[in-house]
């Protein structure tokens, strides 16, 4: 990848400490999408990336993954699908609970939404434990979706999200890494 | 605006009856998303817009306006700023709050955000009642920003929100309306 775009879109990352709670860095990709050359960076990363993957549809996570693969889904001229928070699809939905820190989340995605073959590239900003990827794949290979590849805009190697979507067959693209947290 | 691209993307829209509550007819551009050919077309038809109009920033409100206000900031070349519910943003931010059908709630913004003098365009999916929008652009405008344009995928012009933005000296992009709920 173009080392100038990389290090023009980790630098476009704030951090804000102590968010949202004490001793948590958040690295926060807001700072990212004002910067238009930021921005568009980032999206160029990934179409060069994924532009000859055969990939059909693309799924991002409720919100900020709707940032990044929205406008991905546009420029590679495929689907986009959300996976929401439940109660937030009006259609008929399948659901996959993860594990939060304390207790756990339910994500949903429209049965309908992904066809027996698509083949799915998951998105989103960050990339962290990686629970809420995990369900997604999950959700989609329920469906017969095929998911090979991921992508997000910043990952944080030290928790582990990397070795949980390796152990499910994805590969990882990442634009940036920080330590932590 | 292109008659068959408003056909397709007005077609692409499924109707779900009785959501979010009995009576409501809700309207899902989450159906218009999956379909690639639709999804493309409503982005275009926003960039032939807008294409020429000045704008330096687009502005889209939590989750949905996300999923159209993303990409087309993308393709105009400009950055794009969330708007989101109270507690999601992670820098120092300013509120409003909004009348609800029962209650208000409050929407926030990056107080780092727009810069003064930025010409913003304001992006959601759909327009009901305005009164997020209105939220949304008293706050850009509490900053220095100028909001003279608002574009949507669907409108329902029976809830009053297009009189409402016009009040407010905006112009309305819209690609389908809808009879409303």
């Amino acid at each position: 990848m173009n080392q100038d775009k990389l290090t023009l879109i980790k630098d476009s990352i704030k951090t804000v400490p102590d968010y949202p709670k004490p001793g948590i860095m958040f690295r926060d990709v807001t700072s990212l999408m004002e910067n238009a050359e930021a921005y568009n960076a980032s999206i160029d990363l990934f179409v060069e990336q994924f532009r000859d993957a055969g990939i059909t549809k693309i799924v991002g996570t409720e919100a900020r993954g709707f940032l990044f693969g929205a406008p991905l889904a546009i420029a590679l001229g495929v689907g986009f699908v959300p996976v929401r928070k439940p109660g937030k699809l009006p259609r008929k939905t399948i659901g996959q609970s993860y594990e939060l820190e304390y207790g756990q989340d339910t994500l949903e995605l429209h049965v309908d939404a992904i066809e027996a073959g698509d083949k799915v590239l998951v998105v989103d900003d960050l990339l962290a434990t990686g629970g809420t990827i995990e369900a997604t794949v999950k959700l989609i290979r329920s469906l017969g979706g095929i998911v090979e590849h991921s992508a997000f805009v910043i990952s944080l190697p030290d928790l582990g999200g990397e070795q949980k979507l390796e152990a499910l067959g994805l590969t990882i693209t990442k634009l940036c890494e920080f330590e932590g947290d």
